[in-house]
């Protein structure tokens, strides 16, 4: 893989407030909010006439919100108007896509600047035709039509990982666990409650009432309790990202004309993209998806630096498995290793490897075409030190990455950061 | 806007039989067919160890197919897996959003070789839901919910034209014939038959039925009668382009890669792209579209080449309107001119100035998100001299030119051909 023929800096980064926002907000709006806080974010200020070109990432408007053809629209609402405007799909790594492309376009010298949105707003539909609306990212003739909406796909993933590795479903409520952590600490996220104020809560509203009151230890009890419901075994509710509508943008800019902007760019120094079959009985294994070791591969070649380099991630967290695999399969730790990693405490905000301080899919939300360019957002702000409340992390971080998978894994997105 | 860092070379391009598909056939079915056609184009042969990257147009196969995620699904059928695969979308000009990506990303110099495609299947809707799926292309706040699908936006900028310059329903009746002639003689078109052969079986089969044959004496009569019904005002059932399954593909590559393929490769010197407001209400003019405009100057401008060094162009007549348009936003002609050097026979095949040889939408059909790959199939097969039946064009074209239009004008791209 080549290096890129120009550096593609990130100069600004922001979003919506990311929660049940529709009908009080559509993508418009959203993107609009999530356009003005990344203005605010670039040091020198930006402007309609500093940008060259929209990139919209966006899974299902098609679906969601019989909307199709977002580009010229969103590019219209901030000023963009005649520039170029396109929308970029690959399920819910639509804007990891928009982002990779963006990239590409900088390092080419067609564009100097580039907007790159990632808009998605579920909760138009009723949940049962959301679960219907992403089971399109599946193979329809073979996966769908059985039934096997992404919840269960991802249960087959984690039932065979247990199988293989014995991972044990506690393991994966430390991920729940720890997001829900994280994510009570951003404020642009839709849950800001740990599992563990949620109990107390819980606890505290049944007192009220005078119900017997569960006599939960802690979040694992709670967890394996009748409060967190089986969805597909071995998955609970929570094991599950939310329904979201949010929007993010990002500026990004070539090395020459970034400096105009700001004195103190991310560099963005590896892209890679990888591919799978849809159906996951097209591929050789249930518990790794090459999709993501073809995208790190090619990021980690084009950075020129490994896996233990990286000092913070973002990863896919669609269902708390889908980040113990992105741990195991970026590289970060070996295959059957990652579950022991997240019970010691590594990818805590403090932990030697924090992993999806944003709160992730799971906690900060995961509306699906925005989320490659949310997780960009966060690790803009952990790089820049203005992460909101107590999560910024503690040491400066100068080299980070961010996994974006679509589907079941048929697509990856893999970004790496450095200062 | 800038030089490509690196030419890229159209190697191989090839497209499925355009018509009514369905069921025999879906994406996947059509997507193979193109890809081997293309195959068959290269001169030294291609596999797919030599393909890079597999980038797909396609509108909304979530209406259509209720199948999101075509990037690895399309990539998978044809050995690209894992590479990396995306889906772009413009409304009806995805797959020259696709091309136009595709010639960035060679000269940004991250992939040698891409597969680029357009796939859409529309028969798998009824024809009401067709209209309803191409009309959230439109703006789905104001123009949708008005009732004002695509004939209806179409004609009324058709009859803002005939107010401004004094266009008539015969003029477009003019485009309508001529892609018609040139469609007969496109194997792969959707319909081959000119409207005059029309007549003659229609007058044949009366007169076999013992009905009173109708007395037309040339096409205009016929298409002024009721065998041409009215849609919306001035537009008549053959001003509108057809309900098409179809796919098409098309092999880019690096220069210092394309010789490896051939000795005859087609440059693409100049790529442009330009959106607008999606809605008519938010537009300066009903009468020029400002996207095309935008397009064809940056595309000019890349290539070096003026409006009058082009030889042959395919343009987007998704509305025999369109036709008259595009000839006008690209230069070709001045506003409110297009509609005599129609009436002339400039733009038939052996014009001055040949427009849609391969039958246009009109006639070869308009499968959405195909269209502007196919677009770049015709050029390829003129630049080439291999055009099927009687439509190559006499003259040798080293200057071409394709555009693809999206929506009623919201997205635009425009590509330039030499050899």
């Amino acid at each position: 893989m080549a290096k890129l023929a120009r550096k593609v800096a990130l100069i600004g980064a922001g979003m919506s407030k990311f929660g049940r926002n529709f009908p009080l907000k559509r993508n418009p709006d959203m993107w609009v909010e999530a356009w003005l806080n990344a203005v605010g974010t670039v040091d020198n200020g930006i402007a309609p006439k500093d940008v060259d070109a929209c990139y919209v990432g966006n899974y299902s408007s098609d679906l969601f919100n019989h909307q199709g053809h977002l580009g010229p629209q969103m590019a219209n609402l901030v000023g963009l108007t005649p520039k170029p405007a396109s929308r970029f799909e690959g399920a819910c790594a639509s804007s990891g896509i928009a982002l990779r492309q963006a990239v590409i376009a900088i390092a080419s010298g067609i564009h100097d600047v580039i907007a790159v949105s990632g808009v998605e707003c579920m909760n138009e539909l009723p949940t049962a035709l959301v679960t219907d609306t992403l089971a399109t990212a599946s193979d329809a003739l073979f996966e769908y039509p059985a039934g096997a909406t992404f919840p269960g796909l991802y249960a087959t993933i984690a039932t065979a990982h247990f199988h293989k590795y014995g991972t044990t479903a506690e393991d994966l409520m430390h991920v729940g666990i720890k997001n829900h952590i994280n994510g009570a600490e951003n404020p642009y996220a839709q849950m800001q409650q740990s599992i563990k104020d949620m109990m107390a809560s819980k606890k505290a509203r049944y007192q009220e009432e005078g119900r017997d009151v569960p006599d939960w230890k802690d979040e694992f009890d709670f967890l394996k309790s009748s409060s967190n419901p089986m969805i597909a075994y071995p998955l609970r509710l929570f094991d599950c990202s939310l329904v979201t509508d949010g929007a993010a943008c990002l500026f990004l800019a070539a090395e020459d004309v970034a400096k105009k902007f700001t004195d103190s760019p991310i560099w963005i120094t590896g892209t890679g993209q990888g591919s799978a079959a849809l159906s996951l009985h097209d591929r050789d294994s249930l518990t790794s998806f090459i999709a993501t070791r073809e995208a790190s591969r090619q990021a980690y070649e084009m950075s020129g630096l490994k896996p233990r380099d990286i000092q913070i991630a973002e990863v896919h967290d669609c269902f708390t498995i889908a980040e113990i695999l992105a741990m195991e399969d970026l590289g970060f730790y070996e295959k059957g290793k990652a579950a022991e990693a997240v019970r010691n405490g590594e990818s805590k905000r403090d932990g030697v490897l924090p992993i999806n301080t944003s709160g992730g899919l799971k906690s900060k939300g995961h509306p699906v075409g925005a989320t490659g360019a949310a997780q960009a957002v966060e690790i803009f702000k952990q790089m820049r030190g203005i992460a909101e409340r107590n999560r910024q992390v503690k040491i400066d971080v100068t080299r980070a990455l961010t996994h974006n998978l679509g589907g079941s894994g048929g697509t990856c997105v893999v970004t790496i950061y450095e200062k």
